[in-house]
């Protein structure tokens, strides 16, 4: 699958672009089908919060599951990369991000690359996320939210920031985000399961709260150019990937048919 | 002012009316010019956060503050609240609720009935809230949430729950939100400043974090039924007024014109 010119400029211009249903009920309902057989594993790579045992997320399901894998390879997110980074790409960071029904996770406004750049000695900004809707997304279950153009601005000031669960998050300071709202404003991408948005990695962006009585599970893909692996791996594999093999894809329908020939890597 | 017949229908189905730029902006301009001198007040009616010292909001600024003294008894909000209620009106509960930009302050579920009848005594949910936006609310600055409709379930189960700066508020659990959200869905009035939304004491509602660097100060005045007054006060008077005298109302200009011939009550 490849972006139209019209999305690769408005990816671009905005730092993003809103790709809705890119895959199926079917597609989306096979992958939503392993969440509780993958949040009940004992791995280090699935995470719950310290206090409650409330399950946060899951990282590297490539893995341990067969089927997330293959999502992983899927063409139309992987081609799409390839466009927009202009090379061979390989998984710096995969995961699901589970915001539970009333749930309290949410993330202040960052930059990604802020901290792959500290913690991972990712020497540039060629790096990018795919977000895929688990769930429908809508304004009650914790969209994610942008400043659309942010990205333009290369990475800007942060300060690394203690959080639950995750290594320190290089969040952005309050007066960066008004100026930055103010010229662009404030923009979240919401749509039914099978929804993807891709975004640039210094997107400028956040999360409030599940407030709702429904799940919001998205699956981040982040790739990384070949040539940009990261020099100064410090976090375990699940946070930053050490294998730096670019990429191959599957077949298309590889979520809909025959997955148990594509092993896990 | 009346509301017209469909909208006093629409509050009684869906236990809301959203009235967008109710107030002009001149009006409104005249209204949040007040709130650095309120915000300022060494008074017990206004709210600080223990920690930070930030500002939560004011209560019952009528006592201390002319021009919110004529918002109190504007014929915009006092008479609709007779159509609504059918009787003469009080004020049981008048506040600015400030949600600074970034600001961790957020709501529970919970109906405002359930509080005033456990801590005040107040008979019946013959009470009425009016919320007027002194600044555009939008999805990014923690909205207020209804679930339409719930107000007709009547008082339903609650907890006191201790939150801080307010007397413990008492919030629904989650299999009740989602049985009512599966029934109705979930609706978030929103518009520029000036709009207001009057809802039912019964409402089911929530609201979360404001994660934009744009304030939400939202004025919230609550009426109660003279002869449902309260039976067992057991808080400030600025929590749940003793003076159980009906409102009377003021001349359609009274914010824009000669506020000073209104002094506080």
């Amino acid at each position: 699958m490849k972006l139209s010119k019209i999305q690769v400029d408005d990816f671009n211009r905005d730092g993003y672009v809103f790709l809705p249903k890119l895959f199926s009920d079917l597609e989306i309902g096979a992958l939503r089908a392993e969440l509780p057989s993958i949040f009940s594993l004992d791995r280090e790579e699935i995470e719950r919060d310290e206090k409650s045992g409330e399950i946060r997320g899951a990282f590297a399901m490539h893995k341990y599951n067969e089927i997330f894998a293959a999502l992983l390879r899927h063409p139309r997110l992987v081609e799409p990369a390839h466009q927009i980074l202009g090379s061979d790409v390989y998984c710096h960071q995969y995961k699901i991000i589970t915001k539970q029904p009333f749930g309290k996770l949410d993330f202040p406004w960052h930059q990604d690359f802020a901290s792959w750049h500290a913690h991972d000695g990712m020497p540039q900004p060629k790096a990018m996320n795919y977000a895929v809707f688990l769930d429908e997304v809508n304004e009650f279950n914790g969209p994610i939210a942008f400043i659309p153009g942010s990205h333009r601005q290369g990475e800007l000031e942060s300060e690394a920031e203690v959080l639950p669960g995750i290594t320190p998050l290089h969040t952005m300071n309050a007066e960066t985000i008004a100026n930055l709202a103010e010229e662009n404003g404030i923009v979240s991408p919401k749509g039914p399961a099978g929804s993807a948005v891709f975004f640039h990695s210094c997107m400028a962006h956040t999360s409030a709260p599940n407030i709702s009585p429904w799940p919001r599970n998205i699956v981040y893909l982040t790739c990384n150019r070949t040539d940009n692996f990261i020099r100064t791996p410090t976090r375990p594999y699940y946070y930053a990937g050490h294998d730096f093999e670019p990429i191959s894809t599957l077949p298309d329908d590889c979520l809909s048919k025959d997955i148990h020939t594509h092993p896990a890597t």
